[in-house]
């Protein structure tokens, strides 16, 4: 899945109601605020907010997955700042005569409030919503002007929305130790030695994935990622709190919960509770990068001390551990298996000249997947783009949109799994010949080959310690630049193992990613290239970081695995661009792919596999 | 010369009295100070400090370029802080008794103090010595220590500093137009409008180089760097007002700022002045990563408000205008006719069995720069490496360890000039045969070919607009890494016209270097390899950033144009390891150099530059 963190577009779990922003206007006016901030994300500030946390698109209609509402109290319109891929969406979903669509690539929040705020102004949003990070940014880019920020929580949103989905109340299971490789106490070792470092009485975890890691538990509050959304406490004494929404556990949970002496708190008395959190002056570790700004509020007017510091949940996280790894690699082994079978289906249907459309595929492929060993369910909605449909990075198919597979054309599928040990990602590009053959175009065959030598590179780099994902970013790239080519997404982003598809602090970007690679951290190697109207190209395998020998120094030297095991279409190939080391790597790869999936074929399956797997 | 920003050593102006630290800790117990920090950066932040500024000099001996002392009021040993390339010079130059040296890359300040501070604490430091930011960055690093930071003006040292040198009053002279392309108006111009963008009344730019670029004006106030020590102060209404050290300016020069509306300001009235320095309310746009803390402290004492921005005569500085990039094209035929016929000189030796030695080399380098057009100096101190000196990356040759050049060695040569129109800086590491012959081992051989590889795929790499160094680093590194080797420093850094051999913001370096690389940027391509004991390798030309094309997307597509223009020793390359891309690019540098210097060199030379030039 393409990498830069975007998010998807779900369907509208909320409808917009007319009053709403009467309303909102109406509880403005009595808290004296002149804007109000409201952004998508939720307390955990997670990929995928609960039905209940969705207030941007109660208040507007818009469904993106990333835009920011900043509401009047007063006449005028209000302003829905979104990135390039959500302008025209956002214009499609709200309010023409309400709402100005603003791209926040051209203007951002504090240029848009320099030119918008003459006098004095209040503007409002939500501590829980917001963290300690933006909310500083904000402030700073806003320096010259005449703001006051206004912390206000309950959240002026929900105090008018009537028909507010209830809080997430999803079951929680526990996560097998075969799996997760350490327990609660082991990983609590290691943040307890964080704690003692920077002398933190208290420690405050608020990534929903690091919770669920930390415990060994897995939840299902929201789609894609089995997370219970959760944050935890941690003392320095090793007492445990899991606070969650309020549901019931089961016994097994309980059992488990009492057995690692961790307490339950319910997460509202974070939000909103009376009761002071902390002892005065005692010291509480929390990431400002990370946690809410409320978190802040609450310190001052307890009067306990924020020690600002990298969630020590985070690296930990990302280096995988052998059971972990061993995991990932079993999901792949399924879920290549899946693929192979579904690419079977997809070119025996285009050569008996039944052309599968976008939802076909997206109903097949999942049937592929439920048939494998372990599999949960989707890890991100698919994106499966015949033809142009691929140039858009974001696409969904819905039946509106719906598009059949076409002669001469690519198509683009991206979709990724959940398995009890493991989580996929991958994408491939396939080329969609005439029932009776033909060759893609001389541009296909450029771009494809230029993407796919940029893959190889990366996949085939070494590298010594301390190298982050920013300094080896170009070599995905290099190939399109020489034609004057890019693509506006990341090259690699985190994953978790049987978590979020999507995981930090590990990166591989343009920019902002100085995290140092370190070894079991999986990421995906995704470059791609986009041509709008009419073709998209990815080409898409997850990797992990494993020490390849050691550098003259003595430090390691490291490089990448490669954990996908689905056939690349060589067809929109042009041999004649690639090195042999290119080709060695491909043929290499394609042998390891014949030879996880040959046994679990049927005989058209495996004849089409050999040939898809072919030496070039 | 390498690109950390790395310094040279520079010989003790200034003695070490031996009642200093005596005094020192008498005017600490004075102040209730109980620590004294004490770096080597003057209030202008910048790379060559003038004497009356090397306060660390004089109160430990040590003369390294980068260092911070830490000195007690009471009992115990004070504490030398250096880098791995200072400490066992600290351990030289400093008394044992009275300094522990650490490492500062294996011990913060912050983590030294940690251990260090039981109780409450206060340290003192010279507010116009320590970037805002960096103050910011201790404070952040020791906020859960009792230690109150407590800024101390005048310095503690200059008050126990019995012979401390006068402050610099170097000649100023005009920087033509004709070499700066540019007037002060018209760069004024471009600073009011950041200026009104920000809505700043007064716009003050502390780096030296910045305001001799500004005005048009070059200085002698140090070595190596044609600088007038100053800062500059702009208001909205475009008067500004040069602070410089107390001196008597031409008449020249008086009437051409006069002619600018240009008035003087006395630069102690700065630091200490009881005046105000700009109107309550005022909005005073500095740059925290470059200013001295005393400005916020004035700012607060005084009422009037700091915008903090990027300096805006960085990004205008750094991209050469067509008149600066002329003068850097001149400057370079210049130096690269002196080092031709410098390197004929050097084998005409060697092929004699006379082999030089560093000092010969030395000499005989600035007798061939000084016969120049235009040359005005040195724009660093020369490193002359015989052997295994070459491995040492900040060497420079004295009496003691003198090293003659030896057959079946390297010679690594590190150089460059101040030309009236630009600033030149190359090495060459050369391979010393016996007189009857001989080739370099193979592992000189695949060493050096490695990074031969790595400066051509940075000179020929091409990129998008927005691009930034950090992005193309690993493209000079990837040979080496590919055999777990790697250079332990940055592979560029930005150079002036006619101004310093280091100035930023451009970079390309494994680490911090966000800013985009624009067209008329230069920066040096500098990758090595150091053995050691055996030897050192650096190949190092300066290149400019030039539009090559339009991206897909119609914008620009930038590569590099190589400036340097001196032979690269063709011995120690293995050819089999060169693809014919590479090849083709070293044959096509070979022939500029030849064309571009033939017309200017006697037969001997000419004969040896055809050879040393001749395709692979």
């Amino acid at each position: 899945m393409y990498s830069d963190f975007m998010q998807h577009t779900t369907q509208p779990a909320v409808c917009k109601e007319d009053k709403a922003l009467f309303l909102l206007a109406e509880a403005m006016q009595t808290e004296k605020i002149d804007f109000w901030l409201q952004g998508i994300a939720d307390e955990f500030q997670g990929e995928y907010p609960p039905d209940c946390a969705k207030r941007l698109t109660f208040l507007s209609g818009f469904t993106g997955s990333a835009g920011l509402g900043v509401f009047r109290a007063t006449k005028g319109k209000h302003t829905l700042f979104v990135d390039g891929r959500y302008t025209l969406q956002a214009a499609q979903e709200t309010d023409r005569d309400e709402f100005d669509i603003v791209n926040s690539g051209d203007v951002s929040l504090a240029e848009w409030l320099e030119k918008e705020v003459a006098k004095a102004v209040a503007i409002g949003f939500d501590p829980w919503l917001v963290s300690e990070q933006q909310i500083g940014a904000w402030k700073k880019a806003t320096a010259a002007l005449q703001v006051t920020w206004r912390a206000v929580r309950p959240n002026l949103v929900d105090s008018i929305w009537g028909s507010r989905p209830e809080t997430p109340e999803g079951e929680v299971v526990l996560h097998a130790i075969a799996f997760a490789g350490a327990t609660y106490q082991d990983k609590r070792a290691q943040l307890l030695t964080a704690m003692t470092k920077s002398r933190a009485d208290t420690l405050v975890i608020t990534q929903a994935d690091a919770v669920n890691w930390l415990l060994n538990i897995r939840g299902d509050d929201i789609p894609y990622n089995p997370l219970l959304l959760s944050y935890f406490v941690l003392t320095k004494a090793g007492e445990g709190t899991l606070y969650t929404y309020e549901r019931s556990f089961s016994a097994e949970v309980k059992k488990y919960l009492k057995d690692q002496k961790v307490a339950w708190g319910s997460i509202a008395d974070i939000f909103g509770g009376s009761e002071r959190l902390f002892a005065k002056d005692s010291r509480v570790m929390l990431d400002p990068s990370l946690a809410a700004h409320g978190w802040w509020i609450r310190a001052e007017k307890e009067g306990w001390k924020i020690i600002s510091a990298d969630d020590p949940s985070q690296l930990p996280k990302a280096c995988k551990n052998p059971a972990e790894l061993e995991g990932m690699r079993s999901a792949h082994v399924s879920d290549g298996l899946a693929l192979s079978k579904f690419f079977h289906w997809f070119e025996s249907r285009v050569r008996d000249g039944q052309l599968p459309d976008e939802l076909d595929v997206n109903t097949e492929l999942l049937a592929f997947r439920e048939a494998g060993e372990g599999y949960k369910g989707p890890s991100f909605p698919t994106i499966a783009g015949s033809g142009p449909h691929g140039a858009i990075v974001h696409y969904r198919a819905s039946k509106q949109s719906n598009r059949r597979a076409q002669a001469g054309e690519l198509f683009l599928l991206d979709s990724g799994g959940q398995y009890e040990g493991g989580t996929t990602d991958v994408t491939r590009t396939l080329f969609v010949p005439a029932p009776k053959g033909g060759m893609p175009s001389a541009d296909i065959k450029d771009h494809y080959t230029r993407v796919l030598k940029g893959h190889i590179a990366l996949a085939m780099a070494v590298f010594p310690e301390g190298t982050s994902g920013v300094q080896l970013d170009a070599l995905a790239r290099q190939y399109l630049w020489q034609a004057g080519l890019d693509y506006d997404h990341g090259t690699g982003h985190g994953v978790g193992a049987h978590l979020c598809v999507h995981e930090g602090p590990q990166r591989i970007s343009k920019r902002g990613s100085a995290v140092a690679l370190k070894e079991g951290m999986i990421l995906s190697n995704e470059p791609g290239f986009y041509l709008e109207g009419k073709y998209g190209i990815r080409i898409e395998n997850l990797v992990v970081v494993v020490k390849v020998g050691e550098t003259a120094q003595g430090k390691p030297q490291y490089g990448f695995e490669t954990l996908t095991l689905a056939p690349i279409d060589t067809r929109p190939v042009d041999i004649r661009m690639l090195t042999s080391d290119e080709r060695n790597w491909l043929n290499d790869y394609h042998q390891r792919v014949y030879k996880a999936h040959v046994n679990q074929l049927d005989d058209a399956e495996r004849q089409w596999l050999a040939e898809a797997t072919r030496a070039i």
